[in-house]
């Protein structure tokens, strides 16, 4: 028996009803069923339905479900870029999107700012042939974000085709978007959400697939069977294209489910209470001091902290309370730790933290 | 509860120790745990190297871990085809990587028979500048297989740079491949190794990545997360690129080491004592006939039979009994029906199911 609770940024500590919801997907057998029956897309549409609820998301979005957030970067190239990106690169998630495009063929344009800085709205300035402009809300490897205010600015900004990319991987269903400033989010499974890892939810609106269509009538590759075509196609009938992972797209289904009899607002204000708390003791801390530096771009649910103590160090005390952090990313891994603020961890189980924490001050 | 025993070509009836492997996933939180943590290493290797036992696996041959054998056909275009490949066509599945290769810019030849036949190795002509030959040792939508020794003539038929891939998506571990003669074998998990669905395995050998690291050193773009350079440099380190699906891998290195437990020959022979039964059964049957004609090129693992009764009446009286097959695919949904024989279908349970699939001809 396994008893430890994992701060670790993903993936993380399941959400509290994932075990019960598992049990029931064994006793149902839903590992069996077939992906082209009604009972899959009973489950595919209360996921999607779901999720619209939740995040509130206009009829112009569709949701689709591809196998983890790392395939929406080469998809959104593939469907949505001829020639050029643009890319706000603050840490290494966002590089990698940038990466991606690079290796696709595409002219990336980049504005970078050091790892754990935020992006000042003003000093942005994205090139007048950006096809597809992507920000980073939330990075999680060096915990700086952009608050939707920001986020709600850049259209302004940005050439008027350009679609807006927001990569909110590790923060849904925390940020509150205004969905018609941009024009697609995508996220994983095994932050917020508090599942086990294995699909990407990758949110699109109308402007994305049009442009997706007219890249492909102008017999342009846009690759083969994860084409915004292909994939709406069939999400239009609560199916996939391939055989997909059916056992997370359950347990998703279910626990947005239980997210929404909790409620968004109320799932946010835990989220700020908790990272209030985290802040604070970071703040006060002779170990410990928040990684991002400028309050307002201090993730919610990703908390970065520089630390005296060797990351290895810190887990190695925790450990024996049955508590696990994440240790820096990178280049970063002993010098930082990051502490995942997500649903599904507890006020009780983050003060149990923070007092474990403040044991090594002494 | 469901009792329902799915006969469903994948996803189908779980392997019968899946249910307490998920038990045990849940107490010892493999959910939760890192993709980059030593644990994680641990369940990767364990996978690998019981696939490399159930397999005999050559060491020239590499298991990579991808979302979904439809996910392979795409990376094995991008990956090894600079301009022409070259398919054996006899069903969907076969046509569906033939199409991939199309829908990828690539110049597909094929050589096509009709659903439910067999190839006859003497008539198939693989031009001389085909760099990848794909075979189909077992067309999940028509009950075609190709026999091992066919599969081992083809290499002398092939240009001596061409790859062969084999398609075992749905019969894997029962052929016992030569994989000396060919380059990569497929396959997905939710078929005859008994697991939820959401995972495709991988197998190439270092022809395939050789190739690949040329098709790169020319400057071709051969995809970005999951090229073959990517897939191995993670792979050496029991890792992937991006988050996987974990408790997949878990699963898999758990019904793994069940089946090597029990031995592939043991498996083999008890797969061939339940399909000659079901043969038996369909031979004498007066509403079911083998749609494959020719007894060689009847595939051992996904039983395809015509039917007289709607597809869907024979589900009706099977499903009294807490049974179920699969419906015929695409066009033949009423007219045929299959039957899944995986290991995880014991002799009792398709005994079972011949007794009252009988009962329809009174």
């Amino acid at each position: 028996m396994n008893n430890k609770v994992y701060f670790t940024p993903g993936p993380s500590e399941l959400y509290p009803t994932v075990a019960q919801h598992l049990q029931e997907a064994i006793a149902q057998k839903i590992g069996s069923i077939s992906h082209r029956s009604k009972q899959f897309q009973e489950i595919y549409a209360s996921a999607e339905s779901g999720l619209r609820e939740l995040l509130q998301l206009p009829d112009e979005y569709e949701v689709l479900f591809v196998a983890s957030a790392t395939e929406v970067w080469e998809r959104a190239i593939q469907n949505n870029v001829r020639r050029e990106s643009f890319h706000l690169v603050n840490g290494s998630f966002s590089k990698r999107f940038f990466e991606t495009a690079r290796e696709l063929g595409r002219e990336a344009h980049v504005q970078e700012v050091p790892f754990g800085h935020g992006f000042h709205v003003e000093s942005i300035t994205i090139p007048e042939t950006a096809e597809l402009v992507a920000l980073i809300q939330n990075e999680t490897s060096s915990g700086a974000s952009m608050t939707v205010e920001e986020i709600n600015q850049i259209r302004d900004k940005a050439p008027a085709d350009a679609l807006i990319y927001v990569d909110a991987v590790s923060s849904l269903p925390y940020p509150a978007f205004d969905y018609s400033r941009v024009d697609s989010v995508y996220f994983s499974v095994q932050k917020c959400f508090g599942l086990p890892a294995g699909l990407g939810v990758w949110l699109v609106n109308d402007r994305c697939l049009a442009k997706a269509r007219q890249m492909q009538e102008e017999g342009l590759s846009i690759g083969s069977y994860h084409t915004l075509p292909s994939l709406l196609e069939k999400a239009l009938q609560s199916q996939t294209v391939e055989t997909p992972n059916v056992l997370n797209i359950y347990l998703l289904a279910k626990v947005v489910a239980d997210m929404n009899h909790k409620g968004a607002d109320q799932i946010r204000q835990e989220t700020e209470a908790k990272a209030a708390r985290i802040y604070t003791f970071l703040e006060q801390s002779k170990l410990f001091t928040p990684a991002v530096e400028q309050p307002a771009h201090r993730s919610k649910t990703t908390i970065v902290a520089n630390t005296t103590l060797p990351a290895s160090e810190v887990n190695k005390h925790l450990a024996q309370y049955d508590l696990q952090v994440g240790s820096g990313y990178g280049k970063y891994k002993e010098t930082q730790i990051r502490i995942a603020n997500f649903p599904a961890h507890s006020i009780e189980q983050v003060e149990k933290l923070l007092e474990k924490l403040k044991e090594l001050e002494s």
